[in-house]
């Protein structure tokens, strides 16, 4: 299997992308990856942590798609970018994945554009996986779709399904709408037409789902638009950073014995890791033909590890296929009707 | 100062209404409480705290408005519960404000419909209070409108300013529109036009702001729809008491020392603690005519005294009035424009 993985994409790229596809290499040695960039910095960064290995190829590239670089455009004027290249070795079936921390507008816009979508997709989604105890629930979608009608809503929860237990191993995946409330009457109009078309076309919708549930592991797949979505992620980021903050101000002026203060760094630092999906890894984009995985700008390299290892699972498991069959058995349902 | 409190409201009524209203009164003495609900059930807490005071009085109801009974039969059905009278005392006069730990959505309906709105605002809202360092920030609309028009949003907007200046003592508070980035055209349509609204109307508006910088203190009037609103704030709640959960479960496998286990415990329970809306207090119902401030149902009694004070705080500082010149100065550009 060989993986692409943008080089220039993050914020502190090639670093941690590179270091990433180290780790990735020490684990699987089975594994190949393609890095696409800038061949001297990616070179010198190498030979700085003095790592060698037949499995790991450059594949040069010239330009660089920044994060303020309009997603529309991208593909036009930065043909000979980390990003655009990267994403076509996917096309040309020289690569069987592609992963990124770069600008997720044009990685959403250029896979869409070069892979195209899978058959029967309306609306590519972005799936965000939260590791919570005993097992993930999963996010979706998250940003990729602002103004979505309710028969997305359908189409998020069967790809994001799939993908739950195909990536993640979760038999029939429970899906719930993400909602103020669990009667069928509430949120706005669009969400009550979405609970209406999910409640009468999926036999494991369990209903809606409020806020303060998502964590508690009593849904598997959380459906809403991605306006909702990311607002929802957006905060849960900067609730994370805050806290931490609170905390450590409390603790420098309330514990005296350094070792103490240490200890309880320590335990509420692992709590929060699991909870910043920053640190976390890669999130797919579901529904374009071709294994995406999307990773924040911000990512160390064991996000980008854990993004390649993402992308890997999920060309293992034949995830395409399924979310083609997935959308198969409701297409019909859904061409037929306007809701 | 009469404050109505409604006796029945909350969860555990009434233990943690009546404690709240003695740690009210015992912090202002001048202050004068009337208390709604059932007479045998209020009087046995008293006798059982061993308060007596002129100026805690008891106005006897037979009806209780159960978090399961439809806001819209409550009058109807329920005109001698101690909700429905506690707003009628507010409605004839002979109280200042109403403070309730009851069914919200009841709350709504009736004060809107017994107390009317202020003259020219169309929805009214409710406000959320999040206690952020060095001051807080508010939330509008935390959840009473859930299908809005952009022209809603400047009335959130104009509200929760007056009530941020007034209650909370901001000078020229900092307006900003919940979204997923800061660009204008970011966010569903509805939001577009809403950013294009504000940003004409409103010297003080900022842009959009990111959920993610909700708690930084840059802005200090956060305008959104009720979904959203309340779908942040349910997250938000949730959050809450599963990171407590973890941290426990962490202290409990990791820390040997009873003494550290307690310190650790009290340095988180601390900082979560300012977060807990449930904890906090009151939010409250702006753009009805009169003040109404509306608790969890969840509230202990610190949070019915928080809720009483706030009440307090908006009847001495004449929040209604600026409510109503506030909204003045905006209404004939609402009136003439149909966004």
């Amino acid at each position: 299997m060989n993986i692409v993985v943008d080089g220039m994409g993050s914020d502190y790229a090639p670093t941690p992308e590179i270091r990433g596809c180290i780790m990735a290499l020490q684990e699987y040695p089975d594994l190949h990856i393609t890095i696409t960039g800038k061949q001297n910095l990616i070179q010198q960064e190498l030979n700085s942590v003095g790592f060698t290995s037949h499995n790991l190829s450059i594949y040069p590239t010239t330009q660089v798609v920044e994060m303020t670089d309009k997603p529309s455009s991208v593909y036009k004027k930065k043909k000979d970018s980390s990003l655009v290249t990267g994403i076509k070795l996917v096309q040309s079936g020289k690569a069987d994945a592609f992963v990124s921390a770069g600008n997720t507008g044009a990685i959403l816009s250029i896979s869409l554009f070069l892979l195209g979508r899978i058959e029967g997709v309306r609306r590519p989604a972005v799936a965000i996986y939260l590791p919570v105890y005993p097992h993930g629930v999963v996010l979706c979608d998250a940003g990729a779709n602002i103004n979505i009608k309710p028969h997305h809503f359908l189409q998020f929860a069967v790809m994001a399904s799939q993908y739950m237990e195909h990536v993640h191993g979760i038999q029939n995946p429970r899906i719930g709408l993400l909602n103020i409330g669990e009667e069928d009457s509430k949120g706005t109009d669009l969400y009550v037409k979405a609970h209406k078309l999910l409640n009468k076309s999926l036999p494991t919708f369990k209903g809606n789902i409020e806020g303060r549930y998502i964590l508690n592991n009593i849904i598997d797949v959380i459906v809403c638009d991605g306006f909702l979505g990311n607002n929802i992620l957006k905060f849960a980021e900067g609730w994370v950073s805050h806290i931490t903050e609170q905390i450590n101000r409390k603790i420098k002026t309330q514990v005296s014995s350094p070792e103490e203060a240490e200890d309880i760094k320590r335990i509420f630092t692992e709590v929060m890791s699991e909870y910043d999906y920053e640190e976390y890894g890669g999130v797919p984009l579901l529904g374009v033909n071709g294994v995406c995985v999307i990773c924040h700008g911000s990512s160390p390299s064991r996000a980008i590890k854990n993004g390649i290892l993402e992308a890997k699972k999920s060309v293992e498991e034949n995830l395409v296929t399924f979310i083609q069959n997935g959308i198969h058995q409701y297409i019909k349902y859904i061409e037929t009707r306007n809701v």
